[in-house]
């Protein structure tokens, strides 16, 4: 056997941001004794307290991106907001970048996205630019596609609702002021997700079709069910459907010169259940997810652990559902302030059968701010639900 | 809801011991925003790469303990071998210790742990002190048992097979030469194991009860299967006696005046399934186990969530196992040699389906010392099983 082989115990993993998705992927990296250093525009933030090295700067700067790469191996990111530039300048001069610079060019910009997505015929909304963002420009486009409503969304940026907008008319005081695209509403039954995980080799992993609540009060996908209550058809169709988004993402970076060893990555796939039966793709992000939190307690390989796995050129496990669950996110209400969190109400939530909980070790809380999220296994769909909703119901922040 | 409820994310704990054990427990302890100190004898170890704070001390030392203790609000131990006097100093200071001191004596002193199994009537095989540690004291004691052979263990320090010797006769040169007891040789199908989990209130959990399988080669537990291959009754019987074990060793704790909010802890309960059918206790460990390693991917929650949860005074969690599965300690051969090792073959070993795998990052292997473990899930024992078997042949341990 190779020396290679042993090669990833001493892979330097460096991930760009700061967040809860880069903190839950070390403490699933422990276990491979992977080194990972971070690069954090804030400190301390949920990745820098578990991180090998911490390096403070900018993500979107492209001399701090440089800087920080220099002594890691293999350079991801768990947001999209990173300097492209400095991941190509980075890939020129050999380094790994997962997913790639032409990856993440080909999602972060939403209206590029749903142009790959359109020429590789996956099932999804049409869209149509705005030329400027002007009333009348958006009115224009939304008549190309039949008139209002449509669903305007800004190219980059958005997250967790914002950088998008339902739009009744031209008047709407919630259109988006910067360049943007408008797409056909979707009359959706529900919204669903499929995180898919790809290996630099190409193999792929779908991990369960679940089904995502979003909470109109916090605008925000506030739980997720796993699986998602949908036939088996409809679940196969979304899985299907994943898995070519996510390849032929991979493929047209690669067709535009891309690294293939960066043609990997955990990646989330939102979908919509149309009223008419059609399952449609709603966007892709190129990281771990929201949605994918289930699956460190309910899956046979957690999306954090499938993660590090592809950054250290590990093969992938198995995605496997072992119970049904439900994920909720932990934030504070409209009225909790802004300040250091104070937990209230986990040891009862934890007390509910089932239940885990993860903190992110934010410093600040704010208005529905994520600051951990929990999860309840039950025997079925509704057990899980009934118990992440008594869970949630018992816990509560209140800012210092 | 009371300020106090909040407290457990503020709970310093400090854990004496370096090893894996340790570093697990931490590993799991980040969801908890947990705030984790070591007193280590060796540094770098594993625990001491991932601890919040490190100290380097001797764990047998009165005063390394107690000054390690005076930052922390609960103190625990990964490995027996700590001062029980500076323990009991701490809880006389009012320092939680889980388990107590007090638990820790009466395990600790295998003799006096078996007195308080058979006060207990917990069935265990009959033990004889010895009384010197000449070859004829312990043919007397011997031949009050009915004669050889006969089981001879050191009243203390006895770890991974080190400390237990098989004698057919009073001659043997396998005898040990420290305080000692024999005890009935009992004739057995399967070695089995219960972790439970106590929680300073009072509740417990038992993980299901899983089997070991004993490397003549290593000398050591090196494969647990879970769940065990035994009737439903055994099962029940060994759970029952496991939980009944635990509870006798915490109550004559307490009724020796240790404090009873250390009547806690995660305890490995090893027991024999007889040839006769009857299941005994073999013996006891006050601290997460190797037979509980399996619980980290295949029980709703693992046995180091289950000892962070107890020590931050949170609820224990469902020990439901999820898939089942089969742990295999990872260590070098007999010519592995001494030195940093290097881990050949994980690459293939995780391309096996269901296999996960656990590094401790110790800076050097030596024969036969545990270095990681695997485990695979399967949808039964045997295919979970057969993974693990595949899975462990492909991985080499070589020093640099």
């Amino acid at each position: 056997m190779s020396a290679e082989r042993a090669e990833h115990a001493v892979r330097r993993i460096g991930i760009l941001g700061g967040g809860q998705l880069g903190r839950m992927a070390i403490e699933e990296s422990r276990k491979y004794l992977a080194h990972i250093e971070v690069l954090t525009p804030d400190y301390p933030s949920p990745a820098s307290e578990l991180a090998d090295v911490v390096h403070v700067g900018k993500l979107d700067d492209y001399e701090s991106v440089l800087e920080f790469a220099q002594d890691v191996d293999v350079v991801s990111y768990e947001i999209e907001g990173v300097s492209v530039e400095a991941l190509r300048e980075l890939e020129r001069r050999g380094k790994i970048v997962i997913p790639s610079a032409g990856v993440l060019a080909g999602i972060r910009d939403k209206y590029a996205q749903k142009e790959l997505l359109v020429a590789a015929e996956i099932p999804t909304a049409r869209a149509v630019l705005v030329r400027a963002d002007k009333g009348e420009d958006v009115a224009d486009a939304a008549s190309s596609l039949g008139g209002f409503p449509v669903v305007q969304k800004a190219r980059s940026g958005g997250y967790d609702g914002r950088g998008v907008a339902v739009l009744d008319g031209a008047a709407s005081g919630k259109m988006i002021r910067a360049p943007s695209f408008v797409e056909e509403f979707v009359d959706f039954e529900r919204e669903l997700a499929v995180v898919v995980a790809r290996a630099p080799g190409g193999a792929t992993v779908a991990y369960p079709c679940v089904e995502m609540v979003f909470d109109e009060r916090a605008n925000m996908c506030d739980s997720v069910l796993a699986p998602a209550r949908i036939s088996d058809a409809q679940r196969e169709e979304a899985e299907r459907i994943s898995l070519a988004a996510v390849e032929a993402i991979c493929r047209a970076a690669e067709s535009s010169g891309s690294p293939a060893a960066g043609s990997a990555g955990v990646f989330a796939v939102e979908l919509f259940l149309a009223r008419s039966g059609d399952v449609l793709v709603n966007e892709i992000a190129p990281r771990p997810h929201n949605s994918g939190h289930f699956s460190i307690e309910a899956c046979e390989t957690s999306q954090f652990d499938q993660y590090v796995r592809l950054l250290l050129g590990l093969p992938l496990g198995s995605a496997r559902l072992q119970s049904p669950a439900m994920m909720v996110n932990i934030f504070g209400g409209p009225d909790c302030g802004v300040g250091e969190p104070e937990y209230l109400g986990l040891e009862e939530a934890l007390a509910v059968p089932g239940v885990s909980i993860h903190l992110y070790g934010k410093r600040e809380a704010r208005p529905f701010r994520k600051l951990g999220h929990l999860t309840a296994l039950g025997a079925t769909p509704e057990e899980a639900a009934a118990r992440a909703e008594a869970a949630r119901a018992h816990i509560k922040i209140r800012c210092r």
